[in-house]
């Protein structure tokens, strides 16, 4: 294919939606017109690509005429309302939001682990939730070789997770806190500087169990994305005081052996998959360093011998690339046969 | 028994020196005469207990004469080298180090779990671990009415862990990244400033399997707390930009099913334990409530479906007291039978 493309970026002032302008200029991704869609109070900003200002427009019904490819970033709510308009004016809607994630009539789709989904495509395709791409693109080697039986995982997510008003409240609150000031909170519950929130999303979204909306994800998603509802996956969710990058601490058991030795080499073959992991040398994957990377990054591999074939992993990947905007393009890239 | 009691600190100007000291007066532990004991670099520093000034003295064999009580918390090595002294001087060790905690003829204690334990001493009595105590206080109801088989743990551990240095250097190095600046660190391999690294402590300590010395605390030392070799734990312990507070990710899987109303009901009765579980109006255990608090606070309560008879918890104390300094002078209030 040597077209080159319409797209349109829904939502794209937020955090997100500006690592996709990026991610799309940064990967040479074949766009004749870029499209900068956002709320009204959004209308007339600007936003360089590509060494030029555009000037975001607001997202209305009509906004897709001729727009070949849609990246959504403005909310569920937002892409359940637009999403269907995009679809009939013609364009794929790769979608970022939890709104179509769990639909049986939506591919959801990891470009390393089901790319095949993308082309089974009705006009949307999803963007998993940041926790669970991370965790499947490492899942993914280690059960194509001994089937994932059962996963039981802790996250530690950055604030960035939550769009730029979380970072400035993390960064506000810390400064608020070593200055001994008082500091009125917007955005989290309770104070995230020097903390450790068990809560994600920062409100709502509780099912029924307890569990919270992040956590549901990493268990649904992952059985959809693998293609293997019987894999067992437990979380828990938490949001910690780093701005960029997620870590998860990840425990498997699977149906074979894996020695430590064979899960690196599994994992080392994996695309966009890094291994870093020689503690004695003290190198293991940290949100600070796999911030502004395309890469997911493993280490801490051990055994664990308290079942049979159990592996503990400490999982890191930049939230708002792999974990968003650039896992959005990779689909993009493959839709169009790049 | 109405005596008072010549009690000895060992490392009293450390960070957990400091809350010994405090423990001691704000529970009004009948001290006669308290004996400061540091390294000679302390020698003539003034401390304040029960308003009144006292000296610091340099810890040598011979600091024990008349000594009843010594609280030991200046360093494994110290410990090794000096517990013997004071122990051939006729005193009661309570030793925070991991210079005793798995020898055979030590009795390893959270007074919450195996008191009996104090009364088999031989001189030298060993405080947990911080990680290890604040988990085995809400395991161990749970293992008196269904057995715990295995228990999958992800820790959230404050830098105050690592002692006042560390705090120094979460908090100059925050100040650094925010202002841009260049920090040179003296204590973690890297940055803790909006991070999180899974490697407690330090450096070294690394085991077979590539378990950190933290991890395999919490492994071996939960077995002998619990008198149950049995119990099955795999470990992975991470430090988090948080002052004070330790978080935990506790999945628990049981030999008889417990709904999360029993959980609750049997946490609730359990001493010195406090279940904060209404996730609907944001109530969860969290490290800054935690912190200067004696109690181990449990919430975020929720079966795991993915084993038969699967718990998942959300686990915090304050590892400056509950797993320190408080655990410490709870033994020592038991030994002496108040």
């Amino acid at each position: 294919m040597a077209k080159d493309y319409v797209v349109a970026v829904m939502g794209a002032t937020g955090a997100v939606g500006q690592e996709m302008m990026q991610t799309l200029e940064k990967r040479g991704f074949p766009v004749r017109e870029l499209r900068l869609l956002a709320s009204a109070r959004s209308k007339g900003k600007k936003l360089v690509f590509k060494g030029k200002e555009l000037t975001v427009e607001e997202l209305t019904e009509k906004s897709f005429a001729g727009v070949d490819i849609v990246l959504a970033s403005a909310g569920g709510s937002i892409s359940k309302q637009f999403a269907p308009y995009a679809v009939k004016a013609g364009a794929v809607v790769i979608d970022n939001t939890s709104a179509f994630r769990m639909d049986p009539e939506v591919p959801l789709v990891v470009p390393e682990v089901n790319p095949e989904d993308i082309f089974t495509n009705k006009g949307i395709i999803a963007n998993p939730n940041c926790s669970t791409i991370q965790m499947v693109q490492v899942l993914k080697p280690l059960h194509d070789y001994g089937k994932i039986r059962r996963v039981v995982v802790s996250t530690y997510q950055a604030v960035s997770g939550a769009g730029q008003k979380a970072i400035n409240e993390l960064l506000n609150e810390i400064e608020a806190v070593m200055q001994g000031k008082p500091y009125t909170r917007t955005v989290f519950p309770h104070q995230i500087a020097f903390n450790a929130l068990p809560r994600i999303p920062q409100s709502g979204g509780i099912e029924d169990g307890g569990y919270t909306n992040e956590e549901m994800k990493m268990i649904k998603e992952t059985k959809k994305i693998m293609h293997d509802p019987s894999i067992q996956v437990t979380a828990t969710c938490v949001r910690v005081p780093v701005v960029r990058g997620h870590s998860e601490s990840v425990n498997v058991q699977t149906d074979k052996d894996i020695s430590v030795e064979l899960a690196r080499e599994l994992l080392s073959k994996t695309p966009n998959v890094v291994v870093l992991d020689d503690i004695h040398n003290e190198k293991y994957p940290l949100a600070t360093d796999a911030s502004g990377k395309y890469e997911t990054f493993v280490g801490r591999i051990r055994k664990d011998d308290t079942v049979n074939y159990g592996l503990n992993m400490w999982v890191v990947s930049d939230n708002l690339l792999k974990g968003a905007a650039l896992n959005a393009v990779q689909i993009a890239e493959k839709l169009i046969g790049k």
